[in-house]
């Protein structure tokens, strides 16, 4: 394997210099690579939003072989490992905290791996705490310029990674009890819910989160609820989500990431 | 023609993975491409933002054949037609909700277009609500590797293209009533006025809008003002922008995108 | 010297199409260069701030021969010349007002110099507003086509360049007093102290800043302090940073920018 693009996702932000100077690092190396934005607006240290944005993007990212790199890290300069790892014809970059670990899954699971523990191939710096520049930027940037994966360190067991928490929805007394996995930025609430599990309730159904209840009604697309309704559709990445024609749903109905909904047939 | 770039306009935002994964699919298709950013920060479902943007930036990003891809698009999923249109020597893809016709009308007007109605181009998806990744970065991308605009679809009569609403100025009693178009970064406040329907009027000049009036002179630029005056100077664009010098005349103002302002002179 | 690369930094934002103009105009003289950004950020008219993310990245912006487009522009359009400078193997491109000047000094100080009066470079505009559109990028697009910096104007004496305001901070009574140079996304605060200059003090030292003082402990990353800890870490810039771990220290503290701060061992 031989790579010629990164993806890069991270949570540094855009206010500051560090993604620019993390694609210095790998084009001083790998001047031929081109490395293309996920997103770095996740939340600061936020690793399960990181883990999500990566699962949800990895099909498409991963159409061609790449390498992904992603840095959400918290505990940068601690003990926990820096990474790279087989997924398929790609390879994925990044902390071993959790960040990659559906991402791997959803690529069909874990090749080899290694911890990036061969210094040869970090970047000299003052100090431990910009690993995306000095330790996770050369590696993804040597297997642009024709590494192997076992160059970069020891060969490590995939099953010792640190596993993500995906959180798995519930069937309880006729009601499915999911959680709010992403709000997007037009507002819509994705839930860890499949359509299917929803399939022998009718319509009208109830939503239940916090202390509120809300009648929702399932809908094709956005444009299909009246200005009224509140809708369940199918997303585009297959999942119910809750949501209000060209209004925010999250904002409306005062719903975040993490809290939990019950879906049950109305009465 | 075939192409090698994609411009890329929306109002995804960057918070989300979606700008990375519409990108990963014009990749799959046409690895060789390159696709730069116009702006993701549209206000989410503004139109008339998006449409003004793109009317600002067309003729500098059309210097070189291109792909113009625009997606803005509160009625995704409804019946709404998806294009790509001709223009000069560049292809405009996006919605059919007037997002694209000031650009198209600045570019000398449509040339084939067609409603991208070809599923074979089109990627399979669990839902209708992700159109830019499953229907517009596809036809971008097609059209890279190598696709004639009239393998996309039915072709149409440009005449039917969904007009946008550009608001014209008016000549009343001695006075210009515009509209602000744009406020801008910096708080610059762009309205629909060419500095030569002001020719005939002397400094200083008197601007209302809502129920405020402030003096205002014309200036070469923001450092010719003094701290105490509100300028009118000619913009990047070739359009009145009421400005101050180092601050937001937008704040100080209290004055907005679709305000009506009236310009006369001082008695 | 030629170039194919340009980083681009500014305050221009990411709401706009201004970014996405200047790259539209350097494509269309220089199709094969590409442009990666630093940051656009910067927040307006804030040359300090640009000039210090600026000075932070230069090392590593120009591991490879680049040029680097920096435009913090608050008099443009004013009688502040517009500049390129030629640093080690690279050019810098960007108004003469102090925002260049520390970068240079990195880079061990200024070669050529030139005035960008050369019209021929220029494009045609309305107004003078947008510089690094009209000027900057051209500019730094020409040198990508094979221009050689004095084709682009006057050679000027690098010794006329605007200095740049780097605070230095000073021994006083046994402490050191310093300012914040920078707060990042994560509420890092960036001093202009070097760990050295605490070498003779024991830990735990005081900081003092405003009405305010906290006990601070050293540690070699954010993750070896406890939850109740004030630390300071190297950070991957060499300097002394304030910080907590997992936690804003700039929100935390009430610590900004420009602040000064006074560092000295507890009694």
């Amino acid at each position: 394997m031989s790579f010629d693009h990164v993806w890069f996702l991270s949570d540094y932000g855009l206010e500051d210099e560090f993604v620019g100077v993390v694609k210095a690092v790998i084009r001083a190396i790998a001047p031929q690579a081109r490395v293309d934005d996920v997103t770095h607006q996740i939340p600061p240290h936020d690793i399960r939003a990181g883990a999500l944005a990566l699962a949800r993007s990895m099909q498409y990212l991963t159409l061609t072989p790449t390498v992904v790199l992603a840095v959400v890290d918290p505990g940068v300069g601690s003990s926990r490992r820096a990474l790279a790892v087989e997924a398929g014809e790609s390879v994925l970059v990044g902390p071993d905290n959790g960040l990659l670990a559906s991402a791997v899954a959803m690529s069909g699971g874990a090749g080899r791996a290694v911890s990036l523990t061969n210094e040869d191939y970090h970047l000299p710096a003052p100090g431990p705490t910009f690993a995306g520049r000095d330790i996770f930027a050369p590696a993804a940037a040597h297997l642009c310029a024709g590494a192997d994966l076992a160059e970069l360190g020891e060969s490590i067991d995939p099953i010792t990674l640190l596993p993500g928490v995906l959180p798995l929805s519930r069937q309880e007394d006729g009601a499915v009890v999911g959680e709010v996995l992403w709000v997007d930025r037009f507002g819509n609430v994705q839930l860890n819910v499949d359509p299917d599990e929803l399939l022998l309730m009718d319509d009208p159904l109830v939503l239940a989160w916090s202390d509120k209840t809300r009648t929702a009604v399932r809908a094709r697309s956005y444009s299909d609820l009246k200005p009224s309704q509140v809708g369940l559709v199918t997303d585009s990445y297959g999942l119910v989500s809750i949501a209000l024609d060209r209004r925010s749903a999250a904002a409306e109905l005062r719903i975040g990431a993490g809290d939990a909904v019950t879906i049950k047939p109305a009465e």
